[in-house]
């Protein structure tokens, strides 16, 4: 089972684990516009990163940004494989087609 | 092969790849600043997405998100791979651990 | 007047105008969302040429980011005197106080 | 004088200061890059108090993001009068003119 996948379900079991004992039980008790502000602060991060921190800098912050993203999709239902599949759909396409089949 | 591999493998063809004929192509062309801007501006939709938009809408921003990160990634050199050993290594620590694992 | 007075009384009069005349009506036409992401797009256009652009580029957008927080406070019917007033209370605590006044 | 002219006064002096006494001085000694995260947090967090907070949310984070906006134009040796007459010289231009004048 690849990491994202494995991580997902490590996720929805701890969405509804006790906040006293786990980071992500604490985010579902505090809600969504808490989860979405740590995306954005975690995209802020990696951003900075690429442009001014080191390669371990980087690493860390795109993890930090996939973990929190996988929370938000976790925390509003949605599966990471519908996500997966909406990126192997456009895969089809390919070149500058692609950009135009992407919300710009 | 998951869909992020994949999908890694191909940015990293496109990347050296002619502009004129890749999306990827030109992002590179223009330079890792505006792949960081990219990055965020989905980072931002995202969000938006999950706080006002429809469960449509957040599958393909987080699909842009992931895009985008994997075309960041892939210019600085990063392999995908080192930010998944990155989240399996957090994934042996758990509950509140992680959190003081993860930079805040 | 001061520039952000003025310009927040053009905006104020633009939200309610004809979407055909004025970008800021467009803008109250697609609603808040659009307007947080387009803050949101702007803010990080801001931190990408601060790091990498010019001076030129960090005024440019340094610009468009005031431009659209006042366009969202307008259209949340938040006058940008109260968020000044604001700034002025926190000016009254100094040095490391100021910090603890904030929101981390 | 204006709030944001006072406010960039204060800054401009406390970013020499002594860090042990001053929270900006504490900014500039970690650098430009933690200072473009903190106005991309404050971004973030005055989108999600628009989109789902209460109105004193908004007030206080747009206060926020005006600081850290002041502390990196500071730290960068901007005025903030050169932003503003940026804006000044838009508004000669009006309706949907102003869209093309501005950077998108």
């Amino acid at each position: 089972m690849d990491t994202l996948t494995r991580l997902e379900t490590t996720i929805q079991q701890r969405l509804v684990a006790d906040p006293g004992s786990s980071y992500v039980a604490q985010l579902h008790a505090r809600g969504l516009p808490v989860m979405a502000r740590k995306l954005g602060e975690e995209a802020v991060e990696t951003i900075v990163a690429a442009l001014s921190g080191t390669r371990e800098d980087l690493v860390g912050e795109a993890a930090d940004l996939l973990f929190h993203l996988t929370v938000m999709l976790a925390e509003k239902g949605v599966p990471m494989g519908e996500v997966m599949a909406e990126l192997d759909r456009r895969e089809g396409t390919s070149g500058l087609e692609e950009k135009a089949s992407r919300s710009e």
